[in-house]
């Protein structure tokens, strides 16, 4: 129990300390005149009154770009479907479901063509996963970096995934001997096409047709896409209709020219696939301004693509000390962890930032780390730390760099 | 791995058997055009070929009634909110958070009234917990019973709700020796009001402003609800306003005349809170058509108001024989647990249901076990095991009862 922890560490003496308690006679209640509300209604919609969207960034054309999740509005660990960031090469198109078809040839005993109907009478099995741009947070890597959490770090979100182990379809065509990589195409108008290591597939890799409960969001990839759990995103290919077993990559423009690390040597890495261990503090965060000095809970999110998130540490005073903040439990491989922090904060400037470790040992960056050894040429792959500056008035702004 | 347990099972042999194999030559990337799809957008909807919505029932207002969640249509454990089963007794008032208040008084020494931006600065927690109406599934109890999993067993949703625990908030204010009850008021038109005992309130009570990532939906009670986690809906009061901390319950309408159950012999069990184990088979259920003998993947929900549910059974014989089925994991106490269990249907008629064991020992009983000690008086916390009849058509009914 969080909560109980919280007790322990202040001796079970009030913590609050409102100032503001019951004047004379005022309730709540005589506010408002009895009306009766809205009726009952088939799918439900939120209230008029939350106004959080997706910050979208296009490239020349609407149907290309990505919008990105407002991290600073969530609660939980788990993105609502309807602010799950979108990243799409050649826009989202709309497939009737009764027509698509999935087909697994190339270097396998009997190819397979899949209706969704057959695709959803296979073993299922659901997992919590965060998925994250390939792209994420790549503004950090320059001088001049994002505003807000959202513009910053919102090309990741979290969801419960429903699908058919990738493992299970691949015994059931018989992988021929030599087979290595299979490429996944999507059904969207530039047939985007990733190269997937067979390991991969053959490890944790689902066919996901469930996305929190429903099918599939259109933007994720209805009816039917490759997850590969803590991969950059760009390989989840959404959209799936078609995997071609292959004794190599075939080195398509999303894993060459794009989605590749360009070191200060003027060489590039290519299929960086895992996203390592990464958080950020989403409050206070960037574009939020503090009411004034008192108590208030710090807290973000923290992810790595290689495993469980072990723990969290925050600094209060630019980087000089940190501490352990409380994880929420249960937590979950490759998932969102949120991570919570009492902080009474005294009115003084302050320098936030949150590091995470994950179960492999690895420490999350500072960003002058990870450019010691990256450089600046690259636009992908950046997981440093990101510090958020407080000031004496209690606006929140991005550190300079 | 639930897949590897699968796999253990069948010797890593074939386990699908699909008939129709690659054809010659047919791709199904030929088959549609390309064509740019949909631009980017701020808040996301459902692709337009998903129809499933709530099963609405009215009163004699259509603000007064309930609505129902399709469980058949859902995967893994979280209910998309737009989905989240609905029962309001006055329609669902529209909140303005900014103006909404809470007061806790009564017994207590210092008497509050909170701003929702006061709750969201305190410590918070997130947990998965289903929640269900206490009549959920009350037309079990006639002869006539509903004809699908929606319309029978729907009143039940799963979510992560965050908040603040409310014992914090009863520690802020200094509940006075003798108090034993808080009675939680809604700011909807009828100020809907019940008791609640203080233990609950001290144990996992949540004042809850957080669903599935988002603030709560309006449905569920935006901008502010109680949440006594495993406890019958109607007591976790939506567009929460008031707590008046008690040293008697006050008797409300929804805790005598209605949420109660009239026993065989004339007197009524009241405050029967907690809702005990339950669970239904989803697939195959009423209404649903197989369309043929071969391997299916049988699936539901279970859940119990009282923790954890360690054990799920099916019978395929109207319970003659009973199986274990895989329980995804993680599991959380009080909240949804799905499960599933590889079957090969032959043809023939089967009888198909489902009864689950939550931590307590307590076993879900078979209807008329439930009726031999509650008769038929209550249409309240009916939760007898429901059996599917398959017929050799592959036509899914309601059993006779």
């Amino acid at each position: 129990m969080e909560y109980n922890r919280a007790m322990k560490k202040t001796n079970r003496r009030r913590v609050l300390q409102f100032g503001a308690t019951l004047g004379g006679g005022l309730l709540a209640r005589g506010e408002e005149p009895s009306r009766l509300g809205k009726p009952l209604s088939g799918y439900g919609e939120r209230s008029s009154f939350v106004k959080s969207v997706r910050a979208t960034r296009q490239s020349k054309t609407p149907e290309a770009g990505s919008s990105s999740t407002p991290l600073a509005d969530l609660y939980g660990i788990i993105t609502p479907s309807s602010l799950h960031y979108e990243r799409h090469h050649a826009g989202v198109p709309a497939i009737d479901p009764a027509r698509h078809r999935l087909t697994i040839h190339g270097l396998v005993e009997r190819p397979l063509v899949l209706t969704m109907d057959e695709i959803s009478r296979l073993p299922s099995v659901s997992r919590i996963h965060f998925l994250e741009c390939g792209g994420n947070s790549g503004g950090e890597w320059g001088v001049k970096t994002a505003l807000d959490a959202q513009r910053a770090y919102g090309l990741a979100s979290c969801s419960e995934w429903t699908g058919v182990p990738l493992s299970l379809l691949l015994r059931e065509v018989g992988v021929k001997p030599g087979s290595s990589w299979i490429i996944a195409e999507g059904a969207d108008a530039c047939r985007m096409q990733r190269s997937v290591p067979l390991s991969k597939d053959l490890d944790d890799a689902l066919l996901a047709y469930g996305q929190n409960g429903e099918p599939l969001r259109p933007e994720q990839g209805f009816p039917l896409r490759l997850l590969t759990p803590g991969w950059e995103g760009n390989v989840q290919v959404k959209w799936l209709q078609r995997l071609l077993v292959t004794n190599q990559p075939h080195m398509t423009r999303d894993e060459t020219s794009k989605y590749s690390d360009l070191m200060p040597d003027g060489k590039a890495r290519i299929f960086t696939l895992p996203m390592d261990a990464k958080s950020i503090v989403t409050f206070p965060s960037g574009g939020q301004t503090l009411p004034g000095p008192g108590l208030y809970e710090l807290t973000g999110l923290a992810w790595s693509g290689r495993g469980l998130i072990q723990r969290v540490e925050v600094t209060l005073d630019g980087g000089r000390t940190w501490q352990s903040a409380q994880l929420q439990e249960p937590r979950f491989r490759k998932a969102f962890t949120r991570f919570r922090l009492s902080w009474h904060w005294d009115g003084k400037p302050a320098a936030i930032a949150s590091r995470s470790t994950d179960e492999t040992g690895y420490v999350q960056p500072a960003r002058e780390e990870l450019i010691a050894v990256r450089g600046t040429n690259s636009g992908y792959h950046f997981n440093g730390i990101k510090v958020w500056k407080v000031a004496a008035n209690g606006s929140v702004t991005n550190a300079d760099v």
